[in-house]
């Protein structure tokens, strides 16, 4: 069996997806997770396009990628110029990636209504800018935009943008419903015809798939062009895309490897795609699709007495593969063995080793049960989830504790805005009453509490709020409903994320600020007492 | 070409989707939105099997249903007594339906597993089941439950189930991927044998296919069926159902008829399955799917300004169908790559039309840049888009002016946490000055202020938060950033959904609050000057 080759294109064309905005950090720190997911390739945006992708860019050698090829992604060259007048694709260039991806119309109709250029030219277009890419040494992937549609309308030309490509030095050409207006039957035809002209043509590039979802069937779709030999297939984590979404990678790489028998990732990073799903959607702040095939929170739920004994004897009753192979988990009210493996998985990560029999483990998903059942979620708050665990060994230690605050948040008649905490704080022996100002009441009372604490742990100047995002999680009853903050912190030097829930935005958000000090200060190897005590005595 | 069915499960199969629980009020109401869409076939539920679906099938009769049949629903017999033994079969009867759907085992590991009886027994209960509701004078369509996965390990078994069904006197025999698990070339392979088996054996049923998107693949496994001559199609409105839900009828419907040329619904009837799906969404009280295909609100969404100057001058260079023919319409997203069509189309859906040159376009254009540039994001604010162009034509009323606030959030010794918040309204001449408590922060701030404005404008009692959303935009520097708050308000009947942007998380929601409130009283088409004016001298 052919190898078949993903590709990711969350960070480009994923994050056209209304309601996704990502920092050049959070670009960051997905690819890094599609990384740890094997990926081979990820498309990570337009050099030149705007600020923010060329600071992705220049920030990739911060990764250290094991098993992906970043891929820049850019248009042909402009009409009516040469590939080395065109700025933009010496912009492509600079950004040093091994592998281009560049898109070229297929469709006459496009050449004339969007390009406004002849059909030749775009043919030369495309030529042009591939021989450009090859000759500088890079690898080039070729989408041919609008494909299909290009197809239906004039075949001749759509399988000449192919030709061209192919010829020019493209090693991959990249099938695109660029509207997703195709329904499976339809894309496994023209797969087919385009299959036989390259053999007719003796062309040597590889066929890629790249579908949206605007039909509903952009996964089966890709799966229709797998079944006609088609090796490369183009997606995006969740589905996230313009308008209905691209080919979702969370859906098609267990129907590929578990229904059709293609090894495309090994078992323990497979394992790990609800993570990533969640992961992703956390990073994006949008709500996971609860009812998602195969990474959602309810895709292997149970209800109802019967189906659940059922389920019990023998899974395969109505299970239509085993959850765990995804790192989801079967989910039936009762259930605490649900979710052991990824708890094991989880606690390797931190360097701790445990039986699947060790009675602490129970205690942890217990814990894990009644907090997640409360709103907590810990995918995104590795921080959380290690307190929590190191809680209940029994080794979480006591830096200080927070014994009340109080914020308040005014407007004066000049319509400035003021914000301030007061936070009494116990550290050892010691009661500390601090108050501080901030551009809002979450940033005072962060202010508030690293001031009490700075006299005792000298570490917390250097840690700062990174990022925070909120997310109420009942659509339904708007702000009464729970809040549920999380809060990155850095030092400078790492990253971490803690996780807080209430009623109350402001007691959720204290919840994760004192989780994310605390953290902070067990991660630098700070031992509490014995520095408290010192402190304390140096004082007095 | 042959006619298909539709046949619609939202009732039963789709109420089983977790966060769904409809009343008998909402079935009837949904039963009559898809008598209107001209749905053939609507499951209404198993008599006999709550009382809420008795009560369903007892006031049936209030609903003057004129394009479907409602269908009651049951199992077969118990195992080992009679059809007219069983009680259950009595209940359904009493339902009173013109057609009853009966499911029965079809895999003989379920008939072992679940059923703990015999193959033989199995198919007697099937063959008397059907015979006993024949024999009453009533239509049945046998859906065999683990159609495929018992295909696959017994293929003779599961065909004798089919056979058997026929020659009882089944009308239609539905093929059910109860586990959801098939891809769409296995459907269509084993949907090819099944045929030529009815052929061979001369059962004169018709055939159907239900699936479920475990493999999100329920909609092109639906049409994989029909590729091979299947004319009954199951599924539910927005795919809702249990675990990853049904096939969704708000794709198969237009696949179906934009695509594959089957006429399912008068062109009419059509135009109304965006509003259908809406509908349905709200009487379920789950967020509408805004990526959703053909009806979601993102499905004809367009961003950048060549994409927006093509799509105007020939709409089908970016778009599979015309948005109108499913009752959705094409969104021009406004967002940082705005340019003037983008703004003119907007502009024209509030009904407000410009010409290319209006000197008031270039100002709207002006302040939308400036705003963008303080972190603010229309793309997903409809509503207080809306305010900023009119506030540029000079046309924004002014119902209330805020004029300060103050809003705090203390812990107590009992762990106890409390926010609360006081606010200075002006309404025309009077100033309101109010304070009230909240689970947080913001939702007191959203009280107090209601509490001042309800007096003058009744409407905002109905009116409520239904989600908030908060982002830091600049992911380094944390809570001293940008906040940028997106709220979604509601008043039972429309959404709409407001930004704020601050340093101050509360000066940020406090914006979103105050331009939400105001957005829902213009939109209710209230004066508020006059009413003003009203209420003052009337209370004076």
């Amino acid at each position: 069996m052919n190898r078949l080759y993903l590709y990711d294109t969350t960070l480009r064309d994923g994050s056209q997806a209304e309601g996704i905005s990502l920092s050049v950090d959070d670009k960051l720190r997905i690819a890094s997770k599609l990384d740890d997911l094997g990926i081979p390739f990820i498309e990570g945006g337009w050099p030149g396009a705007n600020p923010k992708d060329d600071a992705f860019f220049a920030r990739l050698g911060e990764l250290q990628l094991r098993h992906s090829e970043v891929v820049a992604f850019c248009s042909t060259r402009r009409s009516g110029m040469s590939a080395k007048a065109d700025l933009g694709l010496q912009k492509v260039l600079e950004a040093n990636t091994r592998w281009i991806t560049t898109f070229g119309k297929s469709w006459d109709l496009h050449v004339h209504e969007s390009l406004r250029t002849s059909l030749e030219e775009n043919l030369a277009m495309i030529a042009d800018t591939i021989h450009f890419f090859r000759e500088a040494g890079r690898r080039v992937i070729f989408d041919c935009e609008h494909f299909f549609d290009g197809y239906h309308k004039n075949p001749e030309y759509a399988l000449a943008t192919v030709q061209t490509a192919a010829e020019a030095g493209a090693e991959w050409v990249v099938l695109c419903d660029t509207n997703g207006g195709m329904l499976p039957h339809q894309i496994q035809a023209v797969v087919e015809t385009v299959q036989k002209f390259c053999k007719e043509k003796a062309l040597t590039c590889g066929l890629g798939i790249h579908t949206h979802n605007d039909s509903e069937t952009a996964v089966a779709n890709a799966l229709a062009a797998v079944m006609q030999g088609v090796l490369m297939i183009h997606g995006t984590v969740n589905g996230y895309g313009e308008r209905c979404g691209n080919a979702n990678l969370c859906a098609l790489i267990p129907n590929l490897q578990l229904k059709m028998g293609f090894e495309l990732l090994s078992s323990e990073q497979l394992a790990n795609l609800t993570a990533t799903s969640h992961f992703v959607s956390e990073v994006a702040n949008l709500a996971p699709n609860e009812h998602a095939a195969y990474v959602g929170l309810s895709a292997f739920a149970h209800k109802g007495g019967i189906h659940v004994s059922a389920v019990r004897r023998n899974p395969q009753t109505y299970e239509h593969i085993v959850p765990e192979s995804v790192g989801n988990s079967r989910r039936i009210v009762i259930s605490e063995q649900a979710g052991a493996s990824n708890i094991l998985q989880k606690l390797a990560d931190f360097g701790l080793y445990f039986e699947r029999t060790d009675p602490r483990l129970q205690e942890i998903l217990v814990r894990l049960k009644q907090l997640e059942s409360q709103g907590y979620q810990f995918e995104a708050a590795d921080a959380s989830f290690e307190l929590l665990v190191r809680e209940s060994l029994g080794e979480r230690k006591l830096y200080f504790s927070l014994e009340g605050l109080y914020t308040s948040c005014q407007t004066f008649p000049d319509q400035s805005v003021r914000s301030e905490a007061t936070v009494r704080v116990r550290v050892g022996d010691k009661l500390q009453h601090t108050a501080a100002e901030g551009n809002g009441p979450v940033s005072a009372l962060d202010s508030a509490l690293r001031k009490a604490l700075t006299d005792f742990y000298p570490q917390v100047a250097h840690m700062h709020l990174a990022d925070y995002k909120v997310r109420i999680l009942d659509g339904t009853t708007g702000t009464s409903a729970l809040t549920r903050v999380l809060i990155e912190f850095s030092n400078g030097l790492k990253r971490w994320t803690t996780i807080g829930v209430s009623p109350n935005i402001i007691e959720a958000s204290t919840r994760a600020i004192v989780d994310g000090l605390e953290y902070g200060l067990m991660s630098s190897g700070m031992h509490p007492t014995e520095k408290c005590l010192r402190e304390i005595l140096h004082q007095n």
